[in-house]
């Protein structure tokens, strides 16, 4: 492996650790050294030679500019909590219950007339005479006896949240970092003129690496320690919210939003359920936006003679790199930090020149959920090990440019076993991409067509990491996808019925009922329900999880229940018997057991449908014909290797693909790709023990013995 | 006990064995001699001196009128399958999947006006035009390819369906019974002079015991054996249908009603679901229509000098005891057959003179789901003991007036230990009704309102016995009280809205989300809501179990999540944060841990909530105060002794009504009595094992040893 030392690989460095830093860059074969946040870089790196990333998150460090304009700040909608009206009058504090250093009142005259006062009881909008508003109190005059009130109302938001997560997890100690809104013009212009004079002031800079643009995820504190996180969602657009822009807004769209299409009954607006297209509408309006004024500074930073990246996480809200405007904004690269195989997908699908992943554990004292990590207690080799299985497997499928860390460097001192299996971990990074470079690996004639309420926009993801969805069927299945032999694509219910499943062989539906990746009220429409049936019967394949295309007022729970051959029970069906059944005696792939579970209430539909497994009389895995396809019912999916596999095998029995070789090795914890103009077979031992596997490629098979985790480059001759 | 060996005792007597007859009828105190369905009784035991109740099922026995007069027959309305169109004709066999020997197309020129196509895919009528029938054969044409259709259609019923029941379930042989529609004016000519010849040829007869009127409940049974029953509701009125009753209810009700209000989607009207006002008028309508009949035939049975009694199963339909019209029809006595202690309750509290309870095991070679009784393996005196226990301890609170039993006489012969039993209890049943002749037991302050959307109507019963409803938490809640010392009442939402909690002190909510039971779209009114918040805030509890108000589109899962204090995650709050909980470190009564179980989803909307127990993180029993009442959320509960404990400590607490003793023993697994101006103490141990247990009454307390399963009368000082 001595050819793949060098390159692709981007280094947190640390002023204060210089011999430390040069040393790491160059036992990781670092082409790049970058600071992070919290950190710079001192003259003695910036100047060794290396191509320099360095950080910048726009719209905060502006504390001085944010004091002097606090209009300029960013903002939100929230809803008080809803109090009970004993008399006619209630008084009602909006912000109790929320965290006072995240946000403050926003009662000024342009926001005012923004707020709304319900009746939650009966779900009534209160006419803006019937309420009055003075020293941060709502007086509700004229109340029903015992219903319920809450205030819709704008807050600034004053504390930036990814700031505000770091003091409030890990104890920092600095002044709290506000935010701006680039919709503020005074603050956009002051924007522009701070990153041109930043880049004249940074000439050692190649790449401004932006984390990320402007707005953050949502991320609502309560003041109770005992409920700290009152809401969170990675790919809310709430925070975008200020009265200038649903001023812009309704001059663009023609109709006014309202605090309510936003605090919808105080659920607001999460990603998990679908949107209104009062939602849709408002994202595509902030996408637009977001594009714009992105576009604005790659133009400075290009100006400059730099290249602009971009970091998918934190303050990305609008630049989804599958969006519609993500490809006008200009950016040089898209840099990912990645736990799991679906981000590096994610990542390396994106339009854009160069993709990046920082892999994880981060260097820093903790890890997730607080856990230690370079610390006393911690493993991060043992993490690193982890993160860096489910990553393999997806750039087994389709590499990326570069990888990277970040976080402390000093951290590493001392850390052996980490710092050897990062070195390792480049080696085969680049060894990978290297085989990528000259041609894509065999795929098998299978594609698989994941189709939710979002389609494209949300390819792979759901709403942010693996952990923060894991209560997701699909977050499961698309990270088993990442890493199989087939092809992927994401669309919408609209994309359906577009003709979407054209070039598909199986579509995917997993999902709870009324969420956004069962779909909810998509299922309404006929024509949506008639294509998929459709597609089966004229020999594609459907694969449903958990609650697909659960739909409430039709003949059945499930809008596909005909297809499936199952359908639940959500209380309906109390009196109906259901079909009696015995399990398969054989299986006709690979089940992992572990990997199922029940979903309650699942019953079947049709006699001709063979369980495969049931746990307490609940069918778990069905297999039904219908027409000229297959209909295959799952209660649950969690990820592991095996579980994977017993995916790939199912994608293969579906379409009748079964006994072609590449991608499938003898042993189920093992995968391999094939490269088949460069004669050379990847293998990976996802397990943790030696194992022994065959692995075939066209005109050959071999058996091969892998240490755990190892990765096994084979070239036939 | 020997001033309690005769008397309010029913037996089954049976030709062939007239010294048994008059054996058994002495040993067990008789004083009633009947026959059952399939026996007939002899001369000897008619003359033997003893009241004699003879058994008619009005409405079948009459198979040579049927075979003359088949439009006099039974019907309902069936939905055939949905069957996929793939090209724009499609060919529908209305009846496949349904028993050929129960069911028979009704073609007839005043049936198919009736007959409906569906595009269930659209959920859209078809117009008359769009289909054709000829031969059995509903041809639909322009369909479009890939949606379904279905056929709503009359059937006539062509076997009795409890005639058929015991052919398929006890292998009789004998010529299966058809059954007449009162409806029909020959067959209800030919039923009342039918009955003025039963009476004149049966002087012997005393009591004529009907069984019961005229319309069964619905069972249908599928041509599948893997599926036998489709459908089975033990209160539904699908099976009183006919273009007769259809065109008559037009004449009534000003509006006409289609096949679709009964279909409801295949589906069909279950009692578990909230009725449409469609099924709301219907009921009544067939209530006025069973009552203005059964009272002619009273009038025949009492005009040949004999009494009428009602068996209340089978053939029920439209007479429910607590309904509009039963008082009405004059009825003598109710029968009811009791398995459990609310079937007793139910009938001890009907408006009828007599009120006779059947006891189980029927006897009979096999019992409930075809487990041997009377027969090798089967233990009846077991059975026997496991019923009593249940009907004992609600006899305590509300006693009838006789018992019973039904079935083969023969079968008692070796059943020594059964026969003693029996003997045992027909002694105890005498003497509680001799206690309860004289006054009502003590009971609690207490007033408890089970309120769901049928109210009195089913009153203590949901949708027959309780295994057939047992996956219903709220007959196990009406099972407890039906033995505890506190007054029940059961209202409707509406009637709650009238003020029906005016002397409640707690009421209970207790379903699954979009149940009857609790409540689906009744919680879209804000009054409702409105109501139980102000009755809990001005001082009354709040018992809420399972997915208690659980009702779609408002701000909450649970109207009254904002009462009890918890809510129910069904995806909408998979981004929002739930309050963090400890378990209370002290019980505040009793709690059967083996009764509770967790409901998915269910978490705190409050930090005032006190969570009593958890299962895996989801709270299973909860406590808040609410203004100056108390809620209390119980995710399951399980019918035993000690979960009734549970409810009435639960009940004491909630109330303020500790340290009140009637009814209150020291050891969990006994319960007692107390009456008050015969100053005596009724004490039972629920348990297999002898027991010492202290009780109570004003002005004394003892310990008392109870044998396992013991009866104990004390009558104090």
């Amino acid at each position: 492996m001595d050819d793949y030392r060098t390159g692709g690989f981007t280094l947190p460095g640390e002023a204060g650790y210089e011999a430390l830093t040069l040393k790491m860059a160059k036992k990781w074969g670092a082409d790049v050294i970058r600071d992070s946040d919290g950190t710079r870089l001192s003259p003695e790196i910036v100047e060794a030679g290396y191509k320099i990333y360095s950080t910048i998150c726009i719209i905060r460090e502006h504390n001085a500019f944010a004091q002097a304009h606090p209009d300029a700040q960013q903002q939100t909608f929230l809803s008080s909590d809803a109090l009970l009206a004993t008399e006619d009058e209630l008084d009602i504090a909006p912000l109790a219950g929320y965290f006072d250093q995240q946000f403050q009142l926003n009662d000024s005259p342009d926001a005012l007339p923004f707020w709304q006062v319900w009746d939650r009881t009966e779900n009534r909008l209160l006419p803006a005479g019937a309420w009055t508003y003075a020293d941060g109190i709502v007086r509700v005059r004229g109340c029903v006896p015992y219903h319920r009130y809450t205030v819709s109302f704008l807050a600034w938001r004053i504390w930036e949240e990814i700031n505000m997560y770091n003091h409030t997890t890990n104890h920092w100690e600095s002044e709290h970092l506000r935010q701006l809104d680039p919709r503020h013009p005074l603050a956009w212009e002051y924007l522009q003129q701070w990153l041109r004079d930043w880049c004249r002031d940074n000439p050692h800079t190649d790449v401004v690496r932006l984390t990320s643009l402007f707005y953050n995820f949502v991320w609502i504190f309560g003041s109770d320690l005992r409920r700290r996180t009152r809401f969170v969602d990675w790919a809310s657009y709430d925070f975008t919210v200020s009265p200038a822009a649903l001023n812009a807004f309704e001059k663009a769209y023609g109709y006014a939003l309202t605090a309510e299409d936003f605090i919808n009954k105080g659920k607001l607006q999460a990603t998990h359920r679908p949107p209104t297209a009062h939602k849709r509408d408002y994202m595509d309006f902030i996408q637009r936006f977001v594009a714009e004024k992105a576009k604005a500074l790659v133009d400075i930073i290009h100006a400059a003679g730099k290249q602009a990246y971009v970091f998918y996480d934190d303050s990305w809200v609008g630049m989804e790199p599958y969006g519609r405007y993500f490809a006008s904004i200009g950016f040089d690269g898209l840099i990912k930090c990645v736990f799991s195989g679906f981000e590096c997908r994610l990542c390396a699908g994106a339009r854009v020149p160069v993709h990046e992943l920082r892999f994880h554990p981060y260097l820093f004292p903790v890890g997730l959920g607080g856990a230690p990590t370079f610390m006393a207690g911690g493993h991060p080799e043992q993490d690193a090990m982890a993160y860096w299985l489910h990553v393999r497997r997806a750039l087994a499928r389709q590499s990326v440019d570069r990888i990277g860390l970040g976080g402390y460097l000093h951290l590493t001192v001392g850390q052996d076993a980490f710092n050897d299996a990062i070195e390792e971990m480049g080696m085969v990074f680049r060894r990978i991409k290297a085989l990528h470079a000259l041609e894509k690996p065999a795929e098998l004639p299978v594609t698989v067509a994941v189709m939710h309420t979002w389609g494209a926009l949300r390819s792979w993801t759901l709403s942010g990491h693996f952990h923060e969805t894991d209560g997701n069927l699909l977050i499961h299945i698309n990270e088993a996808l990442s890493g199989l032999p087939v092809r992927v694509k994401f669309v919408s219910f609209e994309d359906v019925k577009q003709g979407a499943l054209r070039d598909a062989d199986v579509v995917i539906n997993a999902g709870r009922a009324g969420d956004a990746w069962s779909g909810g009220d998509a299922w309404q429409d006929a024509a949506l329900t008639a294509e998929i049936t459709r597609f089966v019967y004229e020999g594609g394949s459907l694969i449903g999880a958990g609650e697909p295309s659960a739909v409430s007022g039709a003949d059945a729970r499930f809008a596909l229940a005909h297809v499936l051959g199952v359908d639940q029970d959500d209380g309906a069906y109390a009196c109906h018997g259901a079909w009696e059944f015995v399990t398969e005696p054989a299986d006709p792939f690979l089940i992992a057991d572990e990997a199922l579970a029940a979903t309650a209430g699942i019953r079947l539909t049709a006699p001709d449908v063979k369980v495969l497994r049931q746990a307490d009389g609940t069918p778990t895995l069905t297999l039904r014909p219908f027409g000229k396809g297959r209909a295959v019912y799952m209660g649950g999916f969690a990820y592991s290797p095996r579980a994977a596999r017993m995916l790939l095998e199912m994608l293969l029995y579906l379409t009748g693909a079964e006994g072609r070789a590449a991608g499938l090795c003898s042993d189920a914890l093992t995968e391999c790709a094939w490269f088949p103009r460069q004669k050379t077979l990847m293998l990976m031992n996802n397990g943790d023990a030696p194992v022994r596997t065959a692995a075939a490629w066209p005109g050959g098979e071999r058996e091969f013995l892998l240490k755990a985790h190892e990765t096994l480059f084979h070239t036939v001759p």
